[in-house]
């Protein structure tokens, strides 16, 4: 392992297991020889495998919010109904990834390009193979995990019956890949960054610390900060406590972007940049999205500076039979972290509808 | 003089004059022992001195923009009806900044810090001692521009007969902090920057860079990105052309700002962060701007991301007899560098009628 990293392990993020699918070729032309993924479930898959709900991962995140914020007994992701697989995404520091591999070949900087493609084959191949799993029941995700949802519904149509994107596009627009860009460049340009060959993420503190501040001006909403509204946020760790603003950025954004592995970022960042379900269909989105079959509701945060519900509208109206569900919050994209009961209540209603929709199977 | 920089001359920028006011002793404790104001004029002053509209420049900005775009005969800001003043804010290149001076106690690093209270203290003097101006029929200016117009309106209740505001606020928010900040970030981190102390500002030019991409994501929209309008913007210089949009964002945003100053953009920026009419009123922001008796028009843009018309209302609430006058755009904050007519037209229509409005005299 070229680097031992404390956030990314069951300690920090809760328990996981790792399934290996063997040798996995990219669509950009690279292989991870042995692609390991790194899979946490909750409830039971029931006889006929109609109970499945699938949920990929968002950049920087793992499975851990999911459990924590989202699934629980008698919520939407109900464990005690369904069968629910988060996979973390290719790249995110707990599957495969630059830093955690043994595989000298893909270390580091010489990790290969991944796309939304690559997970969502991925997943497919661990569902059918691991689980003989072969229709979901929902695939739902936030951000870069709507990305794949996108792709899931889009790519195998036949094996989703419902979808929830939430805060993430088909197709991702220019402005998310400058946006995207400038979190990244963050990185690279801080000298102690290396080009990919640190010895620790200690070495790119500032150029994480400078990628985190950015997050707090895009991830979050100006009245987020305006209304303090980070005063009633709970610590992150034992002891912490902010009486500004800035003491609030640099406990829970700086500090928690500083425990992640920068070529991780760096993976995860490179493929939010180029989702797009179009890829599927020749470049044409229309064509692309016109092959969904899944029930889907469409949910975009109302607030959200990069995500903003125009752009998830247009995506929504080339889908068949979909329906818009415009989330609220003041936490703009951040609110997939569940800052607000308001939220949380609003997403379950929706998935809760949805997991009720009759659909055709 | 430290850096001869061709951006900052009258041929790149159209003409002006520097005007000397002397010592000028700032909020912070710094001093300018000669501050030279740069100064472009349009029209002619009455006899009464009754018609004389003030216009402070925005961040890295200069009287130009104001000159091509917003000021002509048969205008809202009309020079054969007005006498139009546009000043040039300390450390924007063109007045008293950190590369131009021939001061060596306040050259380049050891530039003081100026605050939007020092600019508008410094116009007032001008207009005043050179002018003999003692009452404005109108202060308007965008962004760093309307944190000046909220300034004067604020400070100089009865010199001010009329203010207009456009996409800025009265007290800085701590997005609007926390945006600059990444802004600034990008320049200092460059190795280049070399603490204030380059050679030229090629030398930061990576830096630069990166602070240009972090405009191209807050500063225009998604929707600017999405619908490729840079296809219609002009080229900057003869020559150029743009046929994708990462070539729009190098020939456009990246070389502008590789033209500029690196520390002027970092004094410009350190004010910005700092804009509070509140200072004036003990932090208390209600009684500050109960204090304005101008005529008040409060005008954000619809798309601007981190100056939201959500924050120009609750400020434009607190003012008395003010109006909420929303502008729309597609460009979001630079719609300010008038892309559109639709956006000229409604400044215009406004402007008009704020001009043509009563106010006791």
């Amino acid at each position: 392992m070229a680097i031992d990293n404390p956030f990314y392990s069951p300690e920090a993020q809760g328990p996981y297991e790792l399934h290996s699918i063997g040798r996995f070729e990219l669509e950009d032309g690279g292989v991870i020889p042995d692609l390991q993924l790194a899979v946490a479930t909750y409830g039971e898959l029931n006889e006929d495998k109609s109970n499945a709900i699938l949920i990929p991962t968002w950049f920087s995140g793992t499975h851990q919010t999911w459990e924590q914020v989202y699934i629980g007994p008698g919520r939407a992701l109900d464990p005690e109904k369904y069968f629910i697989i988060v996979v973390n995404q290719i790249g995110n520091g707990l599957s495969t990834s630059p830093h955690n591999t043994d595989d000298e070949s893909i270390a580091m900087s010489k990790f290969p390009k991944v796309r939304i493609g690559d997970d969502v084959r991925a997943q497919e191949q661990l569902l059918r193979e691991r689980f003989g799993i072969e229709r979901l029941a929902l695939v739902v995700g936030g951000s870069m995990g709507a990305q794949q949802t996108w792709e899931w519904a889009v790519r195998f149509p036949e094996k989703v019956l419902r979808a929830a994107p939430i805060a993430g596009t088909a197709q991702n627009t220019p402005h998310d890949f400058l946006f995207a860009k400038t979190l990244l460049d963050a990185i690279t340009s801080d000298p102690g960054f290396n080009a990919g060959e640190y010895s620790s993420p200690a070495d790119v503190a500032e150029g994480l610390g400078r990628h985190a501040d950015i997050w707090a001006v895009m991830g979050l909403s100006t009245d987020f900060w305006k209304t303090e509204f980070w005063r009633g946020v709970p610590p992150v760790t034992e002891g912490q406590s902010w009486d500004t603003f800035e003491e609030f950025q640099e406990q829970f954004l700086r500090a928690l972007f500083r425990m992640m592995d920068p070529n991780a970022l760096l993976a995860m960042g490179w493929k939010w940049q180029r989702g797009d379900v179009a890829r599927n269909a020749g470049g044409d989105l229309k064509e692309a999205l016109g092959r969904v079959t899944a029930k889907t509701f469409v949910m975009p945060i109302d607030s959200d500076m990069f995500f903003p519900p125009r752009d998830s509208q247009a995506e929504q109206q080339l889908t068949p039979g979909s329906e818009l569900r415009v989330l609220h919050s003041i936490a703009g994209h951040f609110a997939l972290f569940g800052f607000e009961e308001s939220y949380l209540a609003e997403v379950d209603q929706h998935l809760s509808e949805l997991l009720a929709a009759d659909v055709e199977t």
